[in-house]
């Protein structure tokens, strides 16, 4: 049994990340930090978890916890792991960071994006972005990974097939998306009230969204050059869930069935990923609804003969493989167990 | 007073007209016609309407009714109106359509889409397609109208500006539309049993939605030269409310302020129209809820400058200015009377 | 046209109470006081106010106000009203109290639920309990009008006809309540954090919430008697809405037809009580959303012949019976005016 | 391992089995039977289940299914398995009925509740009433498991310590409760229709509801008499949950702590009840939220000194507590394994 820390427990990602912890079987949960409910019982501020753990949440320092345990967990708002991972932690520990701030190598971007100095830039180098479907061989050996964020794990799975196979013009692409409240954490805000949220749809951030520059990143990874996005993020009134729908103009003359081939042959070993089908089934696209409580990203796609368009839709659990999910998925590449070890739910319907 | 029937009045869109109708001050609700509930009395079936009106629905012929009324409401699936909608009953009084049998005058086109062969492809070039911000002097001497789309009434208006100021590339028009489940009818069908669309969100009919055509019949004519879009609609679980996020290529050199006051130039005189303004309020972009229960259509925009694309936002209430008030308006400008006669609601929130 | 203001206008009482002033008719809103928002626009703060009023909100104190309007509507978390509302602001204007600081008039039993001391006791004996339904006649000469809370108007409407009667056993009486989000207020609170309370019910402050001396009194004045009950709030997760499940042992053999006709006598005459009959419908209970948007409280019952038991269920939408609509019921009698000026809004469904 | 099969595989009890039953780890499934969709694939029903099964449904006989498996779980509407379990088919295999025709040993009240005439009396009488926490001895040796209703699982366990105690009043009884949609499963119906059912709450089958009998059945024979009680059910508009609330007089001076006592010694070693302590916690009162995908029934109670009444309340996942989960652990049972294995979800929030 390894040891893990989860940091920032009590955040809607941290609890998740204990959840699956609790039901993982590989890992034992040692310490969970919380710096707002310190002292407490955890099943006192999540009830859910009452006949499961008798941990009380602690409000130790990072350097304390990296002594005791093999791995940290960080699920904190940017700013806060950018000062406190330091290479004295990592020597001591592995850390896997759900907060953006390892995430862009060009730290410049960061900077711009995030609106704040990066404390700790020689750091970032190290880091490798956590998406294990096109990084896997890197996050074997790596000390520290940087978890991709929700938007931005549905939206470079669903377009990265395109970009490699080089049949889409790099300056069409859109990405709607649209996610639950869960995204948005446990921190109160009016946009988040009961009232304020239910019943309505909005976008959001339009076109300042901060996972836009990390999708570029990666995308511009598997183009081999330069891309840019139009990005724009929606509220939808539901706890889980992110569905991107995904615009882009081919470069040459394709069908529908030759595209998805392209998809099948990228994604062929793939664990977590599911393709919709063209034929058959009753269901031609992706629904949140049908990864919910899952590591899955879900991926449907039709040709628009009339536009020359492809749209690519995925889904995922933004709680899941948008965070805690995808982030026991890198802790298992980096301890050299079976991927799925630990993730095998199937998806909870209806819920 | 004028007296008004609605055919298909068990329908959401039939008994939400009958709202307005029973609210309006200068029409009298004379008839309403349903054929699954004839004989019963409204309240029955919507006990909402109890202590308003002991109206008994009746299952009578279309021609039967036109000569006892006015103006005649068609809310019923297409396909039906196509047929009942003769010169003969014209003659006798107006009819607003609010399916879709008159709104495309390319007959051929609605052959196309709707799969089925236009039985009255004469009475169609009489139609005004009944968008009153762009059609009022037609609609002022109309004898059928065709009432817009709930999609296409929101597209049409959060797109119109920029193809009268001809500032976009034109075939680079994209349009992500999200809706409310009651756009979806009454009739039971697995999609929007509660437990199978609750909680979850998916595109659906991508790249085939029938509103399309519509839309495109209509931007053509403000562009002047042909216009296709790529038009994805979505689910979403809400009652009421169309979200439309469109995306367009700017074909110049243009500032967000420069954008907006094309759009305050062209909505000048529209009681309808509310822009998001730019600058000030805590609300940047429109959301569903703020429309909710009115005939408004909300609007805001953003210039993406990385990717020369201009953002525009638009909602409505689907039940609302995407049917049954629309409907109401084109009944006022019809009878002459104030556009605004009976559709002053504030909006209701939270609702 | 009188003059009215809203003190507490930003709360959702406060905003709804301005939505129906703007419909009214024959009131006009003067000033909307927001401590919170002082400065401001209103449709800032509440888009859907745009194109109705430009009225910013203003920080004055209540003495300022009383000067200038006919009427003040108070909507203020408790505690305030007792405060400042003066026998002199009295002489200058009319109060209604939509807080709970003058409707017990046993003031001890405030300061026990409250746990609050009263500072203004003697102007409590001045306040009428502004149901309309059992005090019209005093709210027609009051100065101050105590407005009932929401959970408390629908109880004492869906019992009183029972205790008025006297067939039921006064020590048998429970109240199980049922209740949307928007009436915990726009307060930020983890309770109604979106993601805290949809997908889920909860019973809460069980055995000591704040209406149930409010209902006792009330129930008590009916019966003649005092009356001791069990009520228990539940939280919903819908935006509007309450709905009252009683249980009470008839004292002797009575029919459910016998019952609903006690019913049917008792409130024969009210504009606002929509009794479900026991025969013929499809809807053989009340449900919150016939009466959303609307000033109703619909009441349907059966009786148990296993248990002696009548079980009497009633619904209103808390915002608008349970709050704002009632205050304006109350400012209606006490104006002279016809009890039902702008309150025929048909309830909207669905929404 | 065992093989199994489920009969009615495609209702939502049917599909929640096959999840359980994948996710289980000492059984396989052998064989799932849906009339309306034999010859699918079970994840061409079910996206959820892609990636898990390649399972095609099957149309088959029980007979023949009972031949080639240990155990049966039949979820079914009430009636079709009065007919087709027979002796025959317990000579071949166990049978769980997760459906209501084994529940009631008197006949005479079935035929009364569900106004239909029980076709195999004879086998009523072999069938043990599946509640673990009071039937676990005589489940162990049951060939054939009538798994209880949601409603009476939650009322029953909320109820049993008070009546073993002895210190209610029997006449008292009331049990109101809450149900999400999905309790109505999956066949399409108005009232589960999206827009009829969200943001609203409603009573029905008030004093009728069939698992009435059931719920007085068992508390009569922990109370050693009869007992009636008056159940009503409301529709909350959520997925999965149902809370009971209950309110019952106490026949003897008891404080709260002493309450609370008779639940801790009633519960002392039940896996899967979890008691709210009346001491220290956030949460005073179970919620739904906190068992939403795991098996457990969460129950807190408090006194009301005012009216003599104990007021209990409990939560249970209506699809695993209350359907699936609960066969599940009868399965554990009589298999003689663990009676929590493949059980050991901890609850998912927020979802």
């Amino acid at each position: 049994m390894k040891k893990v820390a989860v940091v920032g427990a009590t955040g809607y990602t941290g609890q998740e990340l204990i959840r699956l912890i609790l039901q993982h079987g590989k890992v034992s949960l040692h310490t969970a930090v919380s710096q707002s409910s310190g002292g407490k019982k955890l099943a006192e501020v999540y009830p859910s978890f009452a006949k499961f753990t008798d941990l009380t949440l602690s409000a130790e320092h990072i350097e304390e916890v990296a002594a005791k345990v093999d791995l940290i967990f960080m699920a904190l708002p940017h700013g806060i792991a950018a000062k406190s991972v330091t290479k004295k932690i990592l020597d001591k520990c592995a850390v896997i960071d759900l907060g953006a701030d390892f995430r862009l190598q060009n730290t410049k971007e960061y900077e711009q994006w995030y609106e704040y100095k990066h404390p700790n830039k020689a750091i970032v180098k190290e880091a490798v972005y956590g998406l294990p479907e096109l990084n896997r061989e890197k996050i074997k050996d790596a000390r520290l990974v940087a978890n991709p964020g929700c938007y931005a794990t549905c939206s470079i799975l669903t377009l990265t097939p395109l970009l490699q196979a080089q049949v889409i013009d790099l300056e069409s692409i859109i990405v709607d998306g649209k996610s639950g409240v869960s995204g948005a954490g446990r921190s109160l805000a009016l946009g988040t009230h009961f009232d304020e949220c239910n019943e309505s749809i909005k976008a959001y951030k339009v076109g300042c969204h901060r996972h836009t520059p990390e999708i570029e990143q990666e995308l511009s990874v598997q183009a081999g050059e330069a891309v840019l996005i139009s990005f724009t993020p929606h509220l939808v009134p539901m706890h889980r869930g992110i569905l991107i729908t995904s615009y882009s103009i081919l470069n040459r003359d394709l069908s529908e069935d030759e595209i998805f081939d392209i998809y099948k042959s990228a994604y062929r070993n793939e664990p977590f990923i599911r393709l919709f089908d063209t034929a058959g089934s009753d269901y031609r696209f992706p629904e949140t609804r049908w990864v919910k409580g899952s590591n899955f990203c879900d991926i449907g796609l039709t040709v628009d003969a009339r536009t020359d368009r492809v749209i690519a839709v995925g889904a995922i659990d933004n709680l899941i493989k948008g965070a805690a999910g995808q982030a026991i998925q890198n802790m298992n590449i980096m301890f050299g167990w079976d991927e799925t070890t630990g993730l095998n739910q199937v998806p909870t319907f209806p819920s």
